[in-house]
């Protein structure tokens, strides 16, 4: 590998001694050399980082280095003790994914550098240039005198050339389920944004210039960037607090009941910090950055973790129709109306049926603080879950169980194993866990070290168990489903229940923005597939809604990526509409092949996945609250290739506000050459199978 | 019941509303009239109880009350509601004890009381008055609105009539193993007092005005008074806090992470507040009122708990013989080290051994504020477990598994099914349990209610596995081995182990203050038997010693009762002295009776009881630094026996600073009627073994 490198020596004499400062420059590219990276020690021995993009700049000269607070020291001035460079060109097989297989094709730089004011205290910081972007961590090595230590702060920047358009949320400790906003960077007031929102269950604003990542912006010539993080280990999320004089994003990371951020031991490292970079939206959909820089699968023997669809009675608790709690005469989770569902899901092909609200302890699960909640193990009297497996079995269906914690962490790390062992005598493999309401440890906060080390956890035990697992409330992912691949999905973002909460729902644009964002860290349970979009279908007086077209429900089992995909909507509204339906039966959960046809954040996103060991093809088109017509490039196609295209089209005069439900499906012979133009309408969206011939 | 009440009812009648306002009071006495409690709400409803003792004033009126955080609400205005008394006089038997039999005999008064400010929340205060002192609680009855609530400060005081002088340790969140200050009310300083504390891992000082109890006093006039409390359960150790102006303590419940003290849910209640009172500090002694307000053991087959006496290499690692990591050459936890126990355990009629450092992770186990620190299933590979458990079982003796949690209390809480299975396959059935160390989940401490709740946890688990405990760092006990048997005794407070801390060590009048305090919670592992005092046996320059002679270190096992002692020097230096240990080998660790027979706290302690099942009685006499003559009350004696009366007494040139192993052994014939005296050494003691002819 070629290295460019500067050295620059200065040396003073004074009176007393000689001291010689050095500036040092060290710099490298992506293997297709349009990104370039620097990497500075300068005089006084700050350390600094900065990127460009075929010489644009994408991160301006910023600063690197933490404060620890035991030992107390400012981890900031830095002598140079040795650089190593490499470079790696390899490919890997996901257990499941959007493709079959992945390129890691990288050049790496890594500085060890001894701290000045206390040399026994080493720190490597390596980098690692993809085509699509960069990924660097500092590492601890193993160190006589640098053993356990304690973060009080990390000081890394991501400093912005420009005042770019942003699409962001809040920064929060306990909550990333936010609508996005779009404005300048100067623009960003966090606190302003999280005021407008009234039903999330629990909030913990950092501040007016605090935001999350994944942070999507795009600058004025076109660029797209993406600051984020991968692998989250044993360290708290990252948000970033935006400087705006600067225009430079600083990490600030999550604090735990005392303050601190870490608490590490050597040989250690941070989660990567990421700069994904393109002047493609579509390259940047489909970056596979962040799973390359987490850990292979550290499960031996996969075979085990299936992707999976499932149906369930959680959207008949959202829209008033059953409940949780047994009290109140309309507990949901009852055995005649689990075999309902269970009998659904046999004769339309899903694979499982979650049960929530199964458990006693729902009569005051949430808002108290409450450490004793529910034991896992104890079903209602009227949920004969025996019965039911023996039901579920027969009809190869299995059930999904539901472990809400309400927070109460400590339950649940107190009953996990008593709890997965129940399930697996119960024949249940998939776990949807949540975390709703303020955390127990009181104080930890969702996205604290403490809780990341708890979702690993959940999913390293679950593992052994022999049980995938679907996060709801969990901190937002960031690659790990690569190294815990029974780790299905997460929620993590705001996921389709908010259709149903009253002030500010889910807007047309949201789905088009949460590939740029949250789903660049893993898949998504968002719960797509709502038919009936006026919700008062039980409460005359609710007015919620859906706020898009039936079509586009269905292009959102494309366009959201994830293994575990719930048809969320009930029976009796896909009955309705058997023909769409067909659709949700169709769609894979796995696939061999996926194209980012064309996208723009908060606008559009065309999406086309070639399902797993299989010659179809599925595509999902989705538009934002605008009506628009994109051409359908079908170059993906395979080459001499009939195909029986089916399209799940919105209706002429379909329109998420006045007409959601007006679609139309029609057929058609395509090969690649097929030159069609597809118009999605207001809030609307196209779902097309290709079955080849 | 004959009850004492007045009623005197004001009414004013404003220009807008008829407003009536009452002084109610009620009063009761104990079944023996000495005490008498008045309970009094006042015409602003303010709620004020007052206790006196033969007339003279005990607690002089003093508030009751909380403030609650959520609801949030100033519970300090009340309306009476109803009040009910009754009288109980009842006879129970302890699963093992100082006695065979005990009596429960009291008068009693609940008053139900509303809040002004918010009707709707009621609270029951129970007030229980004995021969002995008084208890009270309060109770929160199952309301329709008012379930779930938190507590921001309880204001229960405790207003004394004089300046008296006091026994105290300062008060901190995290360690009790402070020694004691004897001083005027007026004069605490518990700042001052902690500053000087140089040898404890922890502290967390709240103030000059903090102190713990249980907390005895002694008026001009010769009464005893102890404030302390009883049945500790799902809520924080309450300290108290001394208003010098008024002479009142106040209250001062251990805080969580975030600053709240208790969450709780009705129906509940909090532990019991305690007086005990008496003109004879003998009495205090013997009184059981703590016992009394706990409640019966929940363990419905006991017949697996043993009280028990054991050694161990503990105090090999203190004095620098041994230590408990395996690095270093000097693991004390080998295997034929601990075989040299199991030998000399079976040659001199003990039942257990002790092994610490057994298992991995003392590289780093203490001061930095790791989670992962053991896993209480991995021995050192120098511990052959399963050679030393049948070597063991066939010499009749049990090893004593130690589990160190380093106040990693959420790693030890996920663990604990397999720590104690584990200990079940290894035929191990007591654990000593620590909590050295700051508490994770961080924030919290050792006095809180999330610990307090943990330790109410092990003892449950372990009755679930047969397993008897021993905790060490754990919140002082207030009777709870009532009702959770297997929880033999508690270290919580400055313990044995101290005779090695180099600052303060433990001063000769230290254990003649403890069963006036720590002690009238529940037994301690204190630790005695200590036959080498100068403790440079092993490492020449070190100064520490212990500071008694060794008669006093036999006398100690009398005057603290335990179930659980451990006879804790090393087996050469018991080697040394046989005759003198014949006395530890003689001493029973249950009892079917005990009568003090002299006490002043600070001066000196005579305690004779009765072997469980046995005519031999055991006496145990103490003084502090100064060496004194006791009469010796032989009327516990059964009337016509005669008695081998066995002295292990000072010599008498024995003194604790000059020649501390000096003693002498004699015997003699005795009877009820025999008048003798004890000559005790300074720091000095005398153990007696009554054999019946």
């Amino acid at each position: 590998m070629k290295l460019l490198y500067f050295l620059v020596t200065l040396c003073w004499l004074s009176a007393l001694s000689a001291v010689c400062y050095s500036q040092t420059t060290r710099t490298t590219s992506s293997p297709d050399k349009r990104i370039r990276l620097t990497v500075s020690v300068n005089a006084t021995g700050e350390l600094a980082y900065a990127l460009t993009f075929q010489g644009q700049p994408v991160v301006q000269p910023s600063a690197l280095g933490f404060t620890l607070s035991k030992p107390a020291l400012a981890l900031n001035r830095f002598r140079l003790v040795s650089v190593d460079s490499s470079r790696t060109d390899e490919t890997w097989k996901p257990v499941w994914g959007e493709v079959a297989q992945i390129r890691n094709q990288y050049n790496e730089l890594a500085l060890r550098l001894a701290s000045q004011t206390s040399p026994a205290v080493q720190v490597v910081v390596r980098f690692r240039v993809f085509n699509d972007g960069l990924g660097f961590r500092y590492e601890f090595p193993q160190q006589p005198d640098f053993q356990h230590f304690v973060v009080a702060d990390e000081h890394t920047e991501f400093r912005m050339a420009a005042d770019h358009q942003t699409f962001w949320i809040p920064g929060d400790y306990d909550t990333n389920e936010y609508l996005y906003n779009t404005t300048k960077l100067s623009e960003i007031d966090a606190v302003a944004a999280a005021a407008k929102e009234k039903d999330i269950a629990l909030q913990a604003i950092i501040g007016p210039d605090a935001v999350q990542t994944p942070l999507l912006m795009k600058t004025a010539s076109g660029l797209y960037i993406s600051l984020f993080e991968a692998a989250v280990l044993n360290y708290p999320v990252m948000h970033v607090r935006l400087d705006k004089a600067r225009l430079a994003f600083r990490a600030q990371l999550v604090p735990d009941a005392v303050g601190n951020k870490a608490y590490l031991q050597t040989p250690t490292q941070t989660p990567w910090r990421t700069v994904i970079v393109s002047d493609k939206a579509t390259d940047l959909l489909a970056s596979k950055l962040i799973l390359n820089l987490n850990e292979p699968s550290r499960i031996a023997d996969p075979s085990w973790i299936k992707p999976q669809k499932f149906v369930g009675m959680w959207w008949e608790m959202h829209v008033g129709k059953a409940n949780w709690p047994l009290a109140g005469g309309k507990h949901g989770a009852n055995t005649a109306n689990v075999k309902k569902y269970i009998d659904f899901a046999a004769q339309y092909g899903f694979d499982g049926v979650l049960v929530e609200g199964w458990n006693v302890g729902w009569e005051d699960w949430f808002g108290n603080w409450k450490e004793d909640v529910f034991d896992f193990v104890t079903p209602y009297p009227d949920y004969d879950i025996d019965a039911l497996t023996a039901y579920a079995r027969q009809r190869g269906i299995r059930l999904i169980m539901h472990h809400e914690t309400s927070g109460s962490v400590t339950n649940y790390e107190r009953r996990m194993d008593a709890a997965f062992g129940y399930m697996r005598s119960k024949e249940i493999n998939t776990v949807k866990t949540g975390y709703v309401g303020r955390i127990i440890p009181r104080g930890e906060h969702h996205d604290g070290q403490w809780m990341n080390n708890h979702y690993q956890r959940v999913a390293e035990k679950a593992a052994q168990y022999k049980i995938m697992v679907d996060s709801h409330e969990s901190s937002r992912p960031t690659g790990l489903h690569r190294t815990y691949p029974n780790w299905l999905a997460s929620e993590a973002a705001r996921g389709s229940e908010f259709n149903n909460a009253p002030t500010l729902g889910i807007t047309p644009e949201h789905t088009t923005i949460l590939p740029f964002t949250r789903m660049l860290g893993g898949p998504m349970d968002f719960t797509p597939g709502l038919f009936h979009m006026r919700l008062n279908q039980f409460e005359s007086t609710r007015t919620t809604r859906v706020r898009t077209t039936l079509a586009k429900q269905l292009a959102l089992f494309v366009t959201l990526y994830s293994p575990l995909q719930m048809a969320a909507d009930l029976p009796e509204n896909y009955l309705k509409y058997l023909d769409a339906f067909q659709f949700v039966r169709d769609v894979p959960v796995d696939w061999d092949d996926t194209r980012i046809l064309a996208a723009e954040p908060g606008e559009y996103v065309m999406t086309a996945r070639k399902g797993k060991g299989s010659s179809d093809w599925f595509l999902g088109a989705i538009t934002d609250e605008n009506s628009r017509s994109l051409p359908l490039p079908l170059d993906f196609l395979e080459a001499g290739a009939t195909y029986e295209a089916t399209f799940y089209r919105d209706a002429d005069n379909a329109d998420w506000d006045t007409n959601p439900e007006a679609y139309t499906i029609d057929k058609q012979r395509v090969t690649r050459a097929s030159k069609l133009t597809l118009r999605l309408a207001k809030g609307g969206g196209c779902a097309i199978r290709f079955r080849k011939l």
